[in-house]
């Protein structure tokens, strides 16, 4: 018959938590007497904590959660395997679900994970799940355990976060194509996506504007962050005068060499291209493709920092850490007389 | 206080074990009569079969578990969102966890997932458990929950598996080349891989030997499976005579294309090339590649069916499935005169 922790708070009369606090070693207001009584007690019984494991949220169980919208995309899967390097390295085990990017899985994955134990959570929600911005975050208020969001991230929500600045790396982007002479840009962007929504056209729209540029409607083509919208956002903006694409995804960019090349357009000698990811670069033999890196390793390696030190120190505050995205240039871009084709 | 089955097996008088197999409905040898005290008593102190979901492996959760090598290899990733989605469909959840290919970690997230009581594992194995066969055998036949081996398995080792035929794949590759008046065929290979060490290779030869093109010794080069390790085999081979290439994985085929594009080669005008894989079309604007493809929805949607029916019916015999590839015809092999370049 093992002994519990109940048996001990009755011997040594005190309180079911007193004695949980004190064999868990966290910070609380009983005397040295009696916790000396407590931990005298529980070595006469040969008390082995790890008999609370899964009774008490306080016991750790080293495993950490990470729920992720599609593991199929590479920045997904890429992050997951950097993060659990370092959950590895620090003694932890990461268990991973895909929700599919659907709302209803966020939810039911975060049940799902809490009630296997899991110490702590990393959380790339659905993109679905910014149309229920209000109850989400109910959800994760009512969590008793620490969480991070990653990468998508709810701003008017108070909270652990760790993202990019997808605003900036278009902004790099686009000044890098006008610095090279270009004025008359096209832009695929994700209009709708609710997660991206406004930012790396703003700053498309910023660059532009900035160096006086002018910004036709046609320049803006929509696109799903799909290879084929690529290819068709492509057939549209060959009709208009522009020099250069600036590409808000590397998979649309995809689309992109896909029209160019059965057009027999030459990259960057007929069109420059600036993409967003910096992917794709290995599958590339004929193209040096210049592009906005999102370093996903840091974001892997913050993102466990974050949740590691909540996790060892309750009273810290939310943090909210914003990484800046690279512009890495490479040969798709074409120097060219400023208002000259 | 709630009542646990250790309660009702002392007031019943009888053996854990009994009162466990009778409130689990599993088969067993307890009379009618007992049989009905039991479930009386469990009845009288309202006793729920969840209190001990965790104690018990009989106890369904509806989670299964997935252990993979490479989160990061878009095949396995592929793979885990077809298995998911199968899993939902029929109310599972899937928890992943990734090895990073380690042996020590096949073992500790084969412990971490039953510890956490999923009702059946898929398995895709680290290439390095092959240098320990003996010892994962042992460890596969204590598991209490029904596994199935996927892609990756153990020739010798009696279990339900369901994976690709190698040989068969690489034989039709091969033959495509010959039937196309290729005699003189590269073959970049996996050689030190224990997990396809001969197989791929195999083909290669088994066709070659049939159609009576000579194999040298410096046709055969060693690739590791990654890009690089392309790029280097295919300088060697452009120093030989011959006129198309048989490439074992599409990675090793991304190096092999940066290698001929530096060197100003064109495919399949100098070179001909089968790559093996299938995944890396949407990626290439300028190539038509012919390939090899395994079906990854058919080895994930096999994978859930073995599972799902053996955990259905306990006494299922294993099932051994193994899978067919296909070649996938492209543009990327050039019709030549036999015996002539």
């Amino acid at each position: 018959m093992k002994i519990t922790i109940k048996d001990i708070a009755r011997e040594a009369n005190l309180s079911l938590s007193a004695v949980s606090q004190v064999l868990n070693n966290k910070p609380c207001r009983v005397s040295e007497e009696k916790k000396e009584l407590i931990r005298s007690i529980a070595k006469k019984y040969n008390y082995s904590p790890n008999q609370i494991a899964r009774s008490l949220v306080t016991k750790r169980t080293h495993t950490f959660g990470l729920i992720m919208p599609d593991i199929e995309n590479i920045f997904f899967s890429s992050f997951a395997k950097r993060l659990e390097a370092n959950c590895r390295r620090h003694g932890y085990a990461l268990i991973i679900t895909n929700t599919d990017d659907k709302y209803a899985e966020d939810q039911e994955m975060m049940d799902l994970l809490i009630a296997r134990d899991v110490d702590g959570l990393f959380l790339i929600v659905s993109t679905e799940s910014y149309q229920y911005v209000e109850m989400m975050a109910d959800r994760l208020k009512r969590l008793n355990i620490p969480y991070v969001m990653v990468d998508r991230v709810y701003p008017e929500f108070n909270c652990n976060k760790v993202f990019f600045n997808h605003e900036m790396g278009a902004y790099l982007a686009v000044k890098h194509l006008i610095e090279q002479g270009h004025r008359k840009i096209g832009c695929i962007a994700n209009k709708l996506s609710s997660v991206n929504r406004d930012y790396r056209l703003d700053g498309y729209m910023k660059a532009m504007r900035e160096y006086g540029c002018e910004v036709h409607d046609h320049y803006i083509m929509e696109g799903n962050y799909r290879i084929h919208s690529g290819y068709h956002a492509t057939q549209e903006l060959l009709k208009t005068d522009i020099t250069a694409f600036f590409v808000c995804n590397d998979m649309m960019t995809l689309g992109v060499f896909r029209k160019l090349h059965e057009s027999g357009y030459a990259i960057p000698q007929d069109y420059s291209i600036v993409s967003y990811d910096n992917t794709i670069a290995p599958f590339l033999s004929d193209i040096k493709l210049t592009s906005i890196e999102q370093n996903v390793g840091e974001l892997g390696d913050t993102a466990f920092q974050v949740l590691f030190d909540k996790l060892n120190n309750d009273q810290l505050a939310h943090q909210e850490i914003c990484l800046l995205p690279k512009l890495i240039i490479n040969a798709s871009v074409k120097p060219i007389l400023s208002n000259k084709r």
